[in-house]
């Protein structure tokens, strides 16, 4: 199926790399989670090759409990803080957007409301929030609460901040700056406006104190699958982010969200649904596949274990590697992926040493998505894409920058020749890049009503 | 009185300067309170002049209520939010340090951690925290409040603020990162500490998920004069804020502050007193009145009489230029500056027009501190320092970047030649330049008492 819109592609980015072990690769910095030069690197080499955008993943937690294994597995220990991240990075980029993501269950919605926008104009246009209501209990712990807030109650609150942000971003309209040195006037009195709202959960004066955004507000990222998740997504996102599974269940996701707008009064095109993607790449699928070995040889055995038994939900402290799975600690069903969790039961079944184990799932879980050639890796994306299945992806390396390096070479030239990709930005802010359309105040939608 | 130490120095930002009519001054950047470049312009002259730090008050709120008045004063109403600006900053510059105000009141403990370690390590350990409490009913608005808190609530919560965003910081030790790729061992587990902190106001679990900082943690600065305020600036401030009256009453501020520290084991030289000061400096006093003179000029009556409600905390709206100060809206005593009420007071007894009364205030208020020539400025300051009233100066420049520029090119070299002010900077981080000692962990601390 021809489309006439082309690929939108994002960098995740944990600091090393989406594996596990990704720090342990040469071509790392070991020093990355601290010194900003190496996202700078990472940053640039997405501009050179046109991306779309970096995206942060966040959680407010160090992760705890598992002491010697995560004293391994640096990525959820010590990160950026990803909006003083975007910030900084905007500065040694032109055209790249950044995705920060931050959480409306421990964030105030004043203040959020301000960071994207000063953030935003300090990059003349470049920033995203990607609004997280958090799910991970260790949030919790930080925050005044014995672990998470129940998930109707996030998303309730969740969604009245987000209007709250929104209704502060438009405090300022398009005009309402004059900047009149001769006759003094500095803005429009009657295009600045209070909020005054009341809700459930907030009560915000406004007006917001900075002034609407080169891209009248910063664009809006979402993850969250559940069917309030994918309602709240219809209604406000511009960036779905979701899982690559199988292609029929994203192409499910897709038509069912976006036929979600329509009621909104938004078009298809104002949401671009990206699925993460991990992806080891080569000239050849040998070459592919050797990379992606290499990362599971690098990790030790104890974070795999941890890997494992995050993924099932399950306690394996202390389990003995050379024998096999203690079978009483085997959940009884997939939390997340049906198809890996099958693939894992075998394995228990036929009694294999759990270090093996942990070297297979190491292997599929890095290997999720994609381990391929180049051409294969453009084939998968250019039939996801005309399918219908995703707007574009967003790349999560297994390690940085080297698998970036790797993507950038290979495979980006090859979907600018398939006509799938940009040769150029489009524009200078993210909201042109992903062809978004202008966000309308509600002042200027309603004098537009009444005229 | 002879010191070893030397002068520190700050550039404060408003926007386009301290003056209410700065952003009318044709050196100013009409487009600056949006584009990041003029406060770039800015951070580079202090740098040039190896000034300590740029220092960013801040409200986190617009004001309202004035809606005439406001639409000719931008600096209340259209800014960066600090944190954002400062780590942007620190990407175009060095050395320089960076200010940035932050409310107890109106984040969560771990966010500010977490945001201003984060710009510590971008910025090379360069950053500084702004403690404050607010102290405008405005802010209360927009953030689910009828106004502002009770000053003793703002206090409790504050303190016990700043006591957990002390622990977390402490965290990670200054060595508990390994990077020891060969063994796969990224930190040193024992070396990484749960907060656990459970008080009146706060539950945070902790530790926060970025390593300990470049300066160890980042600097703090604190503004608060009254009997509280002073002694939590005696127990954790590094920089205080305070605004210069007289020298007599500086100095017994001064005395009384630093007289406080000891009981918690700091030295007098942990803590730099520094006075904000307003300062119209020319090659001769006349050129500096001049300067001054014309920034009144500039100045609409509509904002010189919302200066003059706000100084007298009365309502002035709507009241007769032409006509005499009406009697009834005169308040008994004064909140602020006792000298400039009764200046203000026998101007209203005489029966003169309001907008004469307006102009004065205006000029005083501008002032208020120091118009004078090069040699002028650097006697006052040589004074304040030699004298304990002062170990620097927080420089509210009537307009920026044109009054940094005369302060820089006039008075830097006049200091510099008397030997109370650097020609070079001593180091690379903020803590260096303020000759301020590391801050040991908790957790160091513990481990030396036991030996």
């Amino acid at each position: 199926m021809a489309r006439d819109d082309t690929l939108k592609l994002g960098t995740f980015v944990y600091t090393f790399g989406f594996h596990p072990a990704a720090w342990l690769h040469p071509g790392s910095d070991v020093k990355g989670a601290n010194d900003i030069s190496h996202l700078a690197k990472v940053a640039k080499i997405s501009e050179a090759a046109k991306l779309d955008f970096m995206f942060f993943a966040d959680s407010p937690a160090a992760a705890v409990g598992h002491p010697e294994a995560l004293a391994r597995q640096p990525t959820k220990m010590n990160r950026f803080e990803p909006i003083t991240a975007i910030t900084a990075l905007s500065m040694v980029t032109e055209k790249l957007g950044f995705v920060a993501t931050a959480s409306t269950s421990y964030y105030e919605p004043y203040n959020i409301a301000r960071l994207y926008a000063s953030a935003d104009h300090i990059s003349g246009g470049r920033m995203c929030w990607n609004v997280v209501t958090s799910d991970h209990d260790e949030t919790g712990y930080n925050y005044n609460r014995e672990g998470l807030d129940p998930h109707a109650d996030r998303y309730a609150r969740g969604e009245e901040f987000l209007d709250v942000v929104f209704g502060l971003w438009d405090s300022w309209e398009d005009d309402a700056l004059l900047l009149d040195r001769e006759n003094g006037l500095y803005h429009d009195k009657d295009k600045l406006h209070q909020l005054d709202h009341v809700g459930d959960h907030f009560q915000v004066r406004g007006p917001l104190n900075i002034a609407r955004t080169p891209q009248g507000r910063p664009v809006i990222a979402q993850a969250g699958g559940s069917e309030r998740g994918r309602e709240l997504a219809a209604r406000t996102a511009e960036i779905a982010f979701s899982l690559a599974s199988n292609i029929e269940k994203n192409k499910a996701f897709y038509a069912d969200v976006k036929s979600r707008m329509a009621k909104y009064g938004r078009a298809p095109s104002d949401l671009k649904i990206m699925p993460g993607i991990v992806i080891n790449v080569g000239e050849t699928r040998e070459e592919a596949e050797v990379r992606a070995q290499e990362m599971v040889d690098h990790m030790h055995p104890e974070v795999g274990l941890l890997m494992l038994q995050e993924f099932l939900e399950t306690d394996l402290h202390g389990a003995d590697l050379d024998a096999p799975f203690p079978m009483d600690r085997m959940p009884e069903k997939a939390k997340g992926s049906e198809a890996m969790f099958a693939e894992v039961k075998e394995f228990v079944e036929q009694g294999l040493p759990l270090r093996e184990l942990i070297t297979h799932y190491a292997r599929r879980h890095t290997g999720n998505g994609l381990t391929g050639s180049y051409l294969e890796v453009a084939d998968f994306m250019q039939e996801w894409f005309e399918e219908e299945a995703a707007d574009g992806f967003i790349l999560m390396c297994p390690t940085l920058p080297a698998s970036l390096e790797d993507f950038t070479r290979l495979v980006v030239p090859e979907l600018q020749r398939r006509g799938l990709f940009r040769t150029e930005y489009e524009g200078n802010t993210l909201r042109e890049h992903l062809g978004l359309s202008w966000p309308e105040t509600r002042h200027a939608k309603a004098r537009r009503a009444a005229e």
